[in-house]
């Protein structure tokens, strides 16, 4: 019995009769439709009914715009005509860029892919979504930066799995994230897309999205493939400036910047990679048989697909310039291990450099199916072959409920950091006096990059009208306006917030970046706050009145004067659809900050890269400049103080392969209740090969009431202990460990020793 | 027969006697001090009599002060006491920082040793020598930027033959330099001392300088040991603060920063090695059995010895924390491929750390002794066995004479770079009017870094004064003081600048780095010429004078505003003795500048790493800055102008082992006699692995007459055509090159193409 191409429909229809077909006619063709044989064998099924068209549309990308004949980038006015034109009757590999408005819209395409295409494959749809589903109207999360800086990956697990409801509510099947590149490099754009700075809370952080995403089991209605990006090492441009080269030695790529996504792969399974545009020492990563097959796959058992990012292929092509034709390279990348292309090439010139490239077996069969193999194992896994389509009721189920919304106002709570509070100035009385707000920033709904939709946003300003409900005398002036404005005009604007300010009892200041100089592809040289912020603040601490920095940013900031003059500054970031009521409770002592920074802040462009687990050696010693970062990782204020005492490491010998449990009690003593993040930082003493001076290995948010204790406890172990010694081994090596708890990386309270003998 | 301690004596007056017993007793004992055996044998013969201890002391280095009893640096006051307590009957290896003033001294405490030890070997005398014997009255070179700036590889072959002639008239017989690391962050204080940052000119300087320092015989008295230093890829630290760690992988790592050390050994013949103290990937560079052995011995051939940088084998230890105590780090160091401690533990621990090494076999006897040859076989090559003294007069004949000055001379007027020369403000006109020379550094006699004595440093005032001879008024003002002076002092200082500009025809303003800010161990984290210097040029351009700011500093530095609104710009480095006269000559129009940049400057801090030789996706894109340098790489401009044409590519198609002419025609079209460096840059299309966008492969120096016409001609051949491939093998690969010829980096001229098939 030979599948027709409505043996989609039938299935939905004819379970009964399939099943008997199955059972008693595996050999005749159906295998590949067999719900209850195991994903592989369907796989194999599959691959052996498919024409080498077949197999090369499996791997080519298709726009959403183009499938759906959209109009803009929200709208989803789906055309037949369209999409017969694109997914033929051999199908198509997926879609991206469509966000459908409802599940409607992609049950019509998989629908025609089911039901019109020779063998019935299932179309991938695939979006965007680092911390939100970013179509229209989903629930928008603080940017990632700020959810690391929650230290809570029980909540970014929440918002994993309310990303991923969402999604999949619209007939979406993955979402390209989480970003689990190491932000060493402030100048970089994106640093507001990643988890900070440290392997060990990146890791935390993306085993927690990752699972967040792919739920508990992948063929649900409410788990998405997640696609840990960009693979590796890429957050180290040269020179900061995005898809630039990086040059990284293997021991530092596997300590630090690898091991996030071996955890990501190894312990979240994560289904899908993006392999990164850049190059790594002389080779692009789409390119780079050692990164996605041998690392990636050997040894870490991947069994998802790989992505290629946005043009990566063609840029090993036409940037990088290692592959002769289009057909070289498309060889070359899929021999290394890529699986699918990203809007590389158009459909065409793809499918005959592809075709060309298996017939002169410059690409072999076998190569060719493990990528196409890679592709459908995604798909059977997602269950899109047993079940395609979505409910349409389900969106209204569950899209931006009330707790959904919940979960991001708590997630910008947590995530705001307090960096300065000195006198107490904060939090302001809430219910009296006047307040002048002022800074352009103040009335901005940015919810953040990588999110199409900041309607919901409520900007600072709004906020803390919401909030004080009146009770408050709010006066907003934004202090200075765009650049080019005359210069007179800028004067009037910065006298009339002086004025603000001079009238209020307190002036909240909201600086920071807009959205131009922040977000993928817009790279800084400078990370200072500008002239006209820098002036309007020097003439509003000229004022005598006290003076709040709120912070509206995606990277640090190079804060100099403002840091040393102003009493209390707070990081808000950017904060998704709560942000601005996140920062209005912080303010006004509605809730006890508790956010620590993910990322440290240097005092200077010149001290870059500056990170906390640095070597023993780098010392950033300059003769123009300070050795220690303006901010440290970890660093983060709370309106009470804890008191740490009494660590013990139990025991305090074990072998290579035990375990030790660190515990530390914790005191509130102050007369606020609040969350502490105690941080569990090691050293290891004598290596064969060198260590960081402190590398994080444990952290764990606490709450107390005033005069409230606690303890908290920690696990180390091989994952803990272990280094890449000499030979290019991840081994515990016998020897002594420092073991440090504190209140951040530069703030350690409590410290004993661990022995491995 | 047995050697006795007079045997040295017996040597040289018993010639005849020697060698009978040489000839009929060779087994007997006295081989190795047979200068007619090849040095394998006689180091094999020595390294047999040796004991432990003997053996422990040729690899310790001895402080010249303890060894002469010294009182200051640069005094030579033998104490034959101390002497013989610190060389004792067993030897010493090397004595550093003796800085004798007349090769008495050394010839006394060398003659201690061959007279006084057991089996008479002598001692090693090694001092610092970068642009300039290190010690009083030498001829002071331009620092090694500068000497690179001049692309003039045969000028630093004679300040090399300079360098080795004054030193070894002092009976010092190696050289810690040349400097070798490629110049990529010029946050680092070091970068005065390098060759700039490209792998092709550092390593023709750097053979031509190993080649001056070594001649054509080592065991003559014009000749010293030339040791490349720092191995490797040590100017890379990040943060730019010196000693940091450097994370670079391999293939970066070879086709950059080891190719410059691989041709000063393979080419050069360097009979010395400098390691590192930083890490490099984990392992420190001491500790490092690839760098040292795998690469280094096996693969290049070295046959010299490798001593380690100030104190690095102790920070394998306390710093990078990868020995669990002296004897450890001493052992690994020493199997990793290291034979000589430096400065980095007390003679005494010294000993009993390597007996406890020995005594453990955790280092093995044949591990001892191929450090120990390694040492001995240097000694032997020096001929220090057969002629150990140096004549006392050779220093009269040899140090500092007039044609020394001249070379010393030649090499400051030739490393100068016009950087800018708007409207032709520059040459100035000689013969008439009054120039004010302004800027505290116009005073200085400051000779660039590793040189003990700027006594002969003559400043750029009073060189303008003696060039200028009375026939022109000068007027000179410091225009700012200390910055801790009171406010109304530099404001005063400011004003008598301004009238002085305002008084004279021109100003020129010596602007740039004050030495406490440049040199070994003064990173910098800005590098902007500071508020006093950019305020003192603002006041001083308002005065609509013309004006000229000469830079006098060691590093690039972002100019900014300077750069934009100053017409003339003359980068005159720390020149040497000569620095000051060969500005003055290139300010008054005597010489014609042809200085070319090696190291590009930056815009801003926030640009670094920046250099020329970038692979073609690293974009230095910023929402805030240009994404070009400041000056790029090869540029310097001239007070004439050069015509090229006429590119050639003779045969257009090589095999892979093939060689290819390339010729380009340049003419100076302008009315003054001038030398231009015609610059050859290739791309190789596609590669297996990436490749810069554009890569220096020969460098000419053509001097022209007004009107004049010449050919210049280069090879390419598997050397410059070569890349590392994906197996890590240095091939050529067949396919096409883009051949350019051009005035700078980013001033090309004239393009070919060149296939290999």
């Amino acid at each position: 019995m030979k599948v027709t191409r409505y043996g989609a429909c039938l299935l939905g229809v004819c379970g009964m009769f399939l099943f008997y077909s199955f059972v008693y006619n595996k050999d005749a063709g159906y295998a590949y439709r067999n719900a209850a044989l195991p994903v592989n064998e369907r796989v194999a099924d599959l691959l052996k009914r498919m024409t080498v068209t077949e197999k090369i549309k499996q791997l080519d990308m298709y726009w959403g715009k183009e499938v759906a004949n959209m109009q803009g980038h929200e709208a989803a006015s789906w055309s037949p005509e369209k999409t017969k034109e694109m997914i033929g009757t051999e199908g198509i590999g997926s879609v991206h860029d469509l966000y459908p408005l409802t599940a409607g819209v992609s049950n019509d395409i998989q629908r025609y892919a089911m039901e019109h295409t020779r063998l019935g494959i299932p179309v991938l749809f695939i979006e965007e979504g680092l911390h939100g589903y970013s179509g229209l109207g989903s629930t928008e999360f603080p940017v990632p930066l700020q959810l690391s800086a929650m230290w809570d990956t029980a909540l970014v697990y929440k918002a994993g799995r309310t990303i991923a409801t969402e999604t999949r509510a619209h007939g979406v099947d993955m979402i390209l994230g989480p970003v689990l590149d190491l932000a060493r490099d402030p100048r970089w754009g994106r640093v507001e897309e990643t988890y900070g700075e440290d392997p060990y809370l990146n890791a935390r952080n993306g085993v927690a999205m990752v699972k967040g995403l792919q739920g508990t089991a992948l063929n649900s209605d409410n788990a998405v493939v997640s696609e840990p990006k960009h693979f590796a090492v890429h957050s180290v441009p040269e020179g900061g400036a995005n898809i630039s080269a990086v040059n990284m030695g293997e021991r530092e790529a596997r300590s630090s910047f690898l091991y996030v996504f071996e955890k990501a792969v190894k312990e979240g399974k994560a289904k899908g990679i993006m392999a990164a545009y850049h190059e790594l020492d002389g080779v692009p990563c789409v390119d780079n048989k050692w990164l996605l097959t041998d690392v990636l796959r050997k040894e870490w058992g991947f069994n998802g697909f790989v992505l290629s990012d946005l043009g990566a292929i063609k840029m090993s092509l036409e940037a990088h310039q290692v592959a002769d034709d289009m057909s070289d390279a498309l060889a070359e990348t899929l021999k290394a291990g890529l699986d699918m292309q990203f809007y590389d090439f158009a459909h065409a010139d793809f499918m005959k450099a592809m075709q060309q490239a298996v017939s002169s077996k410059n690409l072999s069969m076998q190569e060719l199916d493990r990528a196409v193999g890679d592709v459908l194992r995604v798909k059977f896994m997602l269950g899109l072959f047993d079940h395609p389509y979505t409910d349409t009721q389900l969106k209204n189920q569950v899209f931006h409920t009330p707790e959904h919304a919940a979960l991001a106002l708590q997630a910008a709570q947590e995530g705001i950091v307090l960096l300065k509070n000195d006198n107490k100035v904060l939090p302001l009385r809430a219910n009296e006096g006047s307040i002048a707000v002022i800074g352009a920033l103040a009335t901005s709904n940015y919810v953040g990059g990588y999110a199409n939709d900041s309607s919901k946003g409520v900007s600072i300003l709004d906020a803390l009208k919401q909030r004080t409900a009146g009770k408050v005398n709010l006066a907003y002036e934004p202090g200075y306006a765009d650049s080019k404005a005359p210069a007179a005009e800028q004067q009037a604007l910065l006298q009339k917030a002086v004025a603000a300010a001079r009238n209020a009892d307190v002036a909240v200041v909201v600086l920071g970046e807009e959205s131009a100089v922040i977000g993928e592809g817009k790279d800084r040289a400078h990370l200072d706050l500008g002239q006209q912020q820098i002036d309007l603040m020097k003439a509003l601490v000229a004022t005598g009145k006290p003076v709040v920095a709120v912070l509206f940013n995606g990277r640090p900031l190079t804060l100099g004067w403002v840091a040393d003059n102003v009493p209390a500054i707070v990081e808000s970031w950017f904060g998704g659809e709560a942000g601005g009521l996140a920062t209005a409770d912080v303010l006004l002592g509605n809730i006890n900050p508790s956010g620590k920074l993910p990322i440290c802040f240097p005092r200077s462009v010149g001290q870059l890269p500056f990170y906390y687990n640095r070597k023993p050696t780098t010392s950033h010693k300059y003769v123009d400049e300070a050795d220690t970062p303006l901010y440290p990782f970890g660093h983060g204020l709370s309106y009470t103080q804890f008191n740490y005492s009494d660590i013990t490491v139990q025991p305090a010998v074990i072998p290579v392969n035990g375990k030790a449990t660190v515990t530390v009690h914790i005191k509130n003593t102050g007369t606020t209740a609040g969350s502490e993040v105690v941080q569990l930082y090691i050293r290891d003493r004598v290596g064969s090969v060198t260590t960081p001076v402190k590398s994080l290995r444990g952290f764990s948010r606490i709450y107390l009431k005033s005069g409230g204790e606690g303890t908290v406890q920690f696990t180390l172990g091989a994952e803990e202990l272990a280094l890449w010694n000499r030979e290019m081994k991840h081994v515990v090596e016998p020897g002594w460990f420092t073991v440090m708890a504190g209140s951040s990386s530069a703030d350690i309270r409590q410290v004993d020793s661990l022995r491995v003998r």
